[in-house]
């Protein structure tokens, strides 16, 4: 893929309004982020208005991390807005092998078919059903472990499942890439997966979904790499990494885009 | 208005408790902001407690941003609380245009008369009744296109609102004020507008409420000029946003301040 | 106590599971202080999990910032797991002698016996059942005026207490340390007291609480230290804080450590 920064370009000029139910840990670092980057993000959860929000909304991403049984409903109920109007919408399915809750919340967000899934090594084995070695939100499994369970994955929702750590696996359940660079900091941050299923969801308004998940994670590799040239810590590589997802340009995304066929 | 330093030099030798019943996206970056402002922010929500936090404090704002009913019903008991001890409350609507939940929600705070409601230009229309085209918590409608709403919403509560945006305007219906200044990345950044309207309730305390908000807006407007100086994208401009509202004296407020009668 | 940074060692070699059920505004915060620090944080709050969870966790801390019914609930299932099975819980009284919501949660939590409460001196005063000065989460009183109910409050729970503020003085009842340090923006940024509560949890796996505790908060102090000599203000501590905490080896600690009997 030589292309990488045109969906950075199709993503600003669109600048999508994204609704995110997502975590109580993720929600200011991830409305950065998506700023940073371009779109529009917004919180809505209540199952009073997460429906209809929905329906204003250009993508939706949902994300398991501090679950409860209303706010999954409310995930639901947008999710299938979304599929009715052929609008993209991504899982997030954090920590999902831990407790019954969040395997249960897993299985029922699977059913409704997200257009793309993206976690880590250890979350995409275990909504594959498969046993992961996750430890809390953090994987402890390598990406390479998890290829299967995300070909398997994406065949199920006739979509495309990113496991993303040091090198990240994209796939369709046929075609495959893996995208390079970004930094060792990275998991010493919080909400930097959460942050980034929300770009995901922003790249795939208005393009296909499998292109513009490695696009998106190529995007984010190329500002975690800068950002780590200027870090002193975990602190100052945020702030570095929110920066430089502003300043990057297109052009700048194609020539530092890492990725290759897997 | 000539002296807008002398309200943030009230504000810190009074260093009001302010509650903030307020959404997920901003607590933290708004307590910090109070907190480098000089005042002392504190969040407290739950029906159980909201009304009786409501008495120790000295101001209140309530924040629709991420709102569900529960969360109403204790903005409603607050509210209740400070009209009755004829203390300040600040109402940010957040896309309040949105979505049914949020209309209603809006009417129902407005009909509590609100001291002071700070919004986007797009919220304030809609807050009016009138067409507005908000995108989620974003703004689609310039300030002036806010002015004979904002106007017309401070005499209905007997009170002062405020629109926001690259030149922010103030009125209690009759006079008005226009604040100039703080830096295009502002509106790159989540909850900027939310943690105003805590710097606002705070500048409320003991003070007529149309100087001591534009005094307040002054305030931000100048600590925005100068982070904009200093910043290489949003996130290293928020650093330097929070450290100046730290450093600024009350002599720097008023000598930068950029105030003009509407 | 002359090897503080043998606990942090100690700590990052076993990179323990902690489960947090805190506020709203502290989890961002919080979570990125753990990972700095190099343990592994994960927040989960629902009822539906918070038992199950708890027995996958090496510690728990609990805190009451935006209480709500339900999370109490919570907090008291996952207390009960960890006390069941001997592992080290942690509880962060925020503001707890302000509403009866608080006080009521504050008694609930401390006849579960908390390993180690974490809080300032206003709050430990309330919680012994005296008569205190705090404004919302900020201290009002004087950590030397909080001794005797620190003490008091350790006996009772026949654990530690540790009462946080310019200089921290933690007890067990019977012996009893001061730790010097910090910095004088610290109470300018919130949820440092928070974050610092997780930072406890985390050294208490598999280690005496008490020294423990003075090891966690020697450690916190001299960070704080290491921030204040490259901060413009608060926003800017907070980033060389937690960039510090990542970048202090155990060696670094031992030395800088100021620590003494009381």
């Amino acid at each position: 893929m030589e292309n990488a920064g045109t969906y950075l370009d199709h993503m600003r000029a669109r600048a999508p309004l994204v609704q995110n139910i997502t975590n109580y840990v993720a929600m200011n670092v991830m409305a950065n982020v998506m700023l940073a980057a371009g779109c529009s993000p917004a919180m809505a959860h209540d199952e009073g208005e997460a429906a209809e929000f929905a329906g204003l909304a250009d993508a939706l991403s949902v994300n398991i991390g501090t679950l409860d049984p209303a706010w999954l409903r409310s995930m639901e109920a947008a999710a299938g807005v979304m599929n009715a109007a052929g609008k993209p919408w991504v899982l997030d399915p954090v920590a999902v092998g831990a407790t019954a809750l969040r395997r249960d919340a897993g299985a029922r967000l699977l059913a409704l078919k997200p257009s793309i899934i993206r976690g880590n090594a250890s979350e995409i084995i275990a909504l594959a059903g498969a046993e992961a070695a996750g430890k809390g939100a953090d994987s402890a499994d390598a990406v390479s472990d998890a290829e299967g369970a995300a070909r398997a994955l994406a065949r199920q929702i006739g979509g495309v499942v990113a496991v993303t750590g040091a090198v990240d696996f994209v796939t369709d359940g046929d075609t495959a890439w893996r995208v390079h660079g970004g930094h060792a900091l990275m998991p010493r941050i919080t909400v930097m997966g959460c942050s980034l299923t929300g770009i995901v969801a922003a790249f795939a308004v208005g393009q296909a979904a499998l292109p513009a998940t490695v696009a998106a994670l190529a995007y984010y590799a190329v500002a975690g790499a800068i950002a780590g040239e200027k870090a002193a810590g975990p602190a100052s590589f945020q702030v570095a990494f929110i920066d430089a997802l502003h300043a990057l340009t297109p052009e700048d995304v194609t020539a530092r885009a890492r990725i290759e066929a897997a």
